[in-house]
């Protein structure tokens, strides 16, 4: 199995199953001279860790990251970060009844099948453990990101049939982070909240959809055919646990526009460049950046993981038998998968940067005047 | 740039524009032993090219395809397959007016601003006349899965607002070729073909989508958790031209889904095994296929090319200008990208079938006394 | 910087530097089902680790492997096995003089001049500490082979002028270990030892050549022509420290050697097949293996680390000087680089033995009543 | 078997069999902007084209190149490069008695245990006419590295027992083309070209090495560890057909001299940088360029391909036959290896020049009025 990387220069290679010893990733294709301390991971991790709200499971983990390696004096060395998170709060015995059956649509009878083995702990390598490491990693890229301009935010827009309106994307950044839910539109986080609730208590669980939004993306960025930057982008957001739809620009809906009406005209810029007049195409064309916001939208389907009794078939027994799920789990994906979505948007931008030549593979740029012989005394982290 | 490769083991690499001289690719990792002819791609590309009704373009391409390597006596050497195909009615004049003006919503302006280059005949590399070397590798990708019993095919279930019932695996086969729309569902099709004509008839066009199902798929394709096989399909139908959203399973609709009633049941199938009571998972769980047949949604925007006045920035002048983009165009897509649908398809399957060590890379098992004369006694895997 | 990772199914990805807080490798691709314990990999790492005799470094690492993830029950389960090896006894003081002054033919300027910062930790990520993680990965990959009866050897056949005589397969895993120098040829073994001492004396170091030899490996294996086997054994040798020259089979020596003396005929083996008279093509014919033994030899020159006075260019203050690389530092590389080189040979080989689907890359076949309570049936490979 | 790829970022995807259709390769990754004809490698396929000389097969192949794709009124556009060279003189019917017995050391037998099939036809794919389109790319490598500053040469410095003495890269450029055995040293030559007739005239051929050198390249190229420099060269080299040893720097010397005496000090150059006293590292340390000159040599052993009578053994008649090679073979490889290595040396440093970001991966930089008519200027690199 070679799927625990992502990446063609900047590549994230990730390790860790939901009740082993520890998760951790090894980044490498980070450019030298990053500031970059723990805590610039910490605050992202602590979006994503399990336990931030009513809403969440109640798994206790820290979520504590410590970096082994590639960084010296507070900057980044170039070579590789290693990263290691240790898990903390793993309880397998309640998976016990499902240890020779599997849980209705889990991963559980498709890893065994595959790997002939049952890691019946949390499901294993098959968990949505595994996107801290993706977190931890995106944290990076958005630092990079940041220096160049580009920012990125994502948000809750679904829980069932409540949609949210339409926010700017400074209504993301200011609003998203206020409620348990991560919807920018406070109102209808109330309305969700709620919903969501309603089903936890009936032991259930309820699907969603979170809208991401990328700006600053110089033109330019992209590799058509195959690797364009939706095809990546929808390998990177297909790989999020529980998605079933990747959407960009109109997305689902562009299949009843026509050509007049999706097509967006040229006028030009304050440079005197040709600049679309409207952004339906989400900000790529022929797979390609075109400097507008690049916007979409995942969907998750609702957690498997539910209290409610449900059929399996015990193969050691040769028996079929209902069995509720009990542990600590979520009753709703998309608000602790708003920074894993983040996360995955940040890593294929800044992997993008560093293949378009923008973002310089070695190290990162230094001020002038600093780095004005061959050699290096003028960094930063050397004086 | 680095976009004209795809897959790990059953790698297509491609070259190739629009109003060049020829279109071709290489294709590495097809197993010594498959019986292939000309003919067996013919076959596919022929219901991709341009031409072939009302509703396509006038385009007067045969696209026949020339074997160069890679097949001896009829049968492949495991070596790699090199196809080439003539491009023979490039008519590059038509493009003029948007010599130094991009089209609107055309990867013009996108390809231009990042190599610095115009190539203007036809859109170059960023023309879909690219899918003619994913077709031809799409089909000799989907003989190696027949021999393992695999079988794929798409239609298109939606134009504009119109959309197609649901249809069965074996009405898909039997209807989508019997009518220029390749709807399955007869009815249906008249009535999107009415639809395009009307759009055609105004100088406009309009989108689709695409529904595509694979049966027979064994257990544990997939390398979660960057390449599951979700992800993968992502990335691969994210890469068609003009895709705007990828969908398996119940795809957006999974939003308004509870875990409860989304959650498939476990029973025991004949021969004893656990298998999934419905299929709203899609045919994958934890990112592995499930045996379950695999089915998901391609969502393609309307025609870019429009003979509608649209407004763009010539660059050269300064100037705005009102421009039909005249020549020959489709007035929709989802047609002739059926073709195109089962091909990433296929190339994503066998891919799986190669990394997971179901099909061997080296050679398809011989049938005693089919291909012995040329046949090698030494290798203990063959005796 | 993206040079960190090897192999393509069988993927070792690592971090880590001499003086930071730990090294440590995620092996990508091992299948499930593989009987693995710490215990199996530490007896490699002993092997190479620091201060295991008077001709290697005083440094005192105990290389304490800790295996993070991808086992269950003692055996491997298909996902990504991350191992930690935590750095104990790291004295960077020692390096001062250097900090702002590269040590002669060390890594150390061209590090600084490619990442624009001065990692003066004992070299950083540029020390041959790196290979520890190389040996843990390269243990697994053994104990992969072994089962499929590929056993492997190394020793040391050159130290300066003095040359050990050719020595069987069986005399290197006798004799090998049986010495500091790990050289096969106990009586040569003491002469060399005695010329690595007066060197030592001397405060200076030497040269040498590692011997590799590869038993059992199939007909074959390699994937021409960028990947031949000898291709790949290249890269993969002449990445370990160090190293100037990789030759396998007559190396060198073929410039004189005519075709027909140089040419194997072929015999019949005993179950009739064609086999070589004799292995003067060194087991390699066409990049792919013949059946036979694969041998060759690694060229290792002397450490640059040395106490003896030597000039430098301090880019501080612009001023030449004397200076001594003061530390603990070995005299020759050979006797610990021949775990290193068994390693990448077998991290070449196992790769290889993948891509060949030699292997299953799932899981490993199992014994019956051996790994069966966790098993699961479904899986018609199994049955 | 996924071997017919080189590069990461330039990367060369090949196709060809000795006796099929056509050979041909697809380089992706060649920036826009680049002045490109067919001319342009043509040059270079002449070097190595056979029947150039009595040294050389007499097969008739004119290898002339056709450009298909990513070029526009003479520049590069940054897509994918299509190149078809035509195989014309194709006589099968001279391996006849080969075609169930394999030749002695060729790549015969082992490509016929892998792939179950036997190409007979002068090899097929394992025939060194694949290095047709090594040298094809290579040849726009080297106009891509030109630009730069960097210059490559190669020159054969032993065939047999006879050693050229040292010459310096003038020579090399002066002379090494000027006689047939492409030896910079004039009166080695005549030695050399002696030595071959004679063992031509006997039916037998000889081994011979090849010295390469580049002169020009920046310091910091490279990705330690398993990407370092060195490593990519061992297997670029390794790569070469009858390859068996590659050696850079002191090479195999390097066993016998002390850390003292290999050791290079350092001085300032004349901009006040560090720079190395003398070159006995070889242009490489710890894995990165240092800017000195990167030298190395690579032996060929002789050509297997003999008209002296050997041994083989017919797996379909069971029996051991004696047979000589008929053919037009070449007495020993050198000579048309020159180019070779060179396009594998060329191909290796122009993929870290992009991968360091010292090479603009989108478009070369245009020379003012040079390339500005199809010049987009919206991209902020160019203004």
């Amino acid at each position: 199995m070679n799927g625990n990387r992502f990446g063609r220069l900047f590549q994230v290679t990730t390790f860790g199953e939901s009740h082993g010893e520890a998760m951790g990733c090894t980044i490498s294709g980070c450019p030298a001279g990053l500031e970059l301390s723990e805590e610039d991971i910490q605050a992202d991790l602590d979006r994503r860790k399990p336990g931030q709200s009513m809403i969440t499971t109640s798994r206790g983990e820290p979520d504590d990251v410590s970096i082994k390696s590639g960084i010296q004096d507070g900057y980044t060395t170039g070579t590789p970060i290693g990263l290691v998170i240790q898990n903390k709060d793993a309880r397998s015995g309640k998976y016990e009844p499902f240890i020779t059956a599997p849980r209705p649509s889990h991963g559980d009878f498709t890893y065994s099948a595959k790997f002939g083995t049952r890691n019946w702990g949390g499901g294993g390598r098959s968990s949505a453990r595994e996107t801290v490491n993706w977190v931890a990693a995106g944290a990076i890229a958005k630092k990079l990101l940041a220096r160049e301009g580009i920012e990125l935010k994502a948000h809750v827009n679904q829980i069932g049939d409540i949609e949210a309106p339409e926010v700017s994307f400074e209504e993301m950044r200011e609003h998203s982070e206020e409620n348990d839910v991560r919807c920018a539109h406070p109102e209808t986080a109330d309305e969700m909240q709620e919903l969501i609730e309603e089903y936890q208590d009936e032991g259930d669980s309820i699907g969603g959809s979170i809208y991401f939004e990328a700006q600053g993306v110089p033109v330019g960025l992209g590799a058509p055919r195959f690797d364009s930057l939706s095809a990546r982008l929808g390998q990177a957001m297909m790989a999020v646990p529980a998605t079933t739809a990747f959407e960009f620009g109109l997305g689902t809906e562009a299949a009843e526009w026509t050509g007049k009406e999706r097509n967006d005209d040229w006028e030009f810029d304050s440079d005197g460049n040709p600049t679309p007049v409207e952004n339906d195409h989400g900000g790529i064309q022929g797979g390609i950046s075109s400097g507008e916001p690049i916007y979409g939208e995942v969907t998750l389907h609702a957690p498997t993981s539910i209290p409610k009794s449900q059929q399996t078939a015990d193969w050691e027994t040769g028996e079929l038998k209902e069995e509720k799920v009990i542990g600590r789990h979520d009753p709703v994906l998309p608000p602790r998968g708003v920074p894993v979505v983040e996360a995955m948007l940040a890593l294929t931008l800044v992997d993008f940067m560093l293949l378009s030549g923008r973002l310089n593979p070695d190290r990162v740029d230094n001020q002038p005047g600093e780095y004005d012989t061959d050699y290096h005394p003028s960094n930063p982290q050397n004086e």
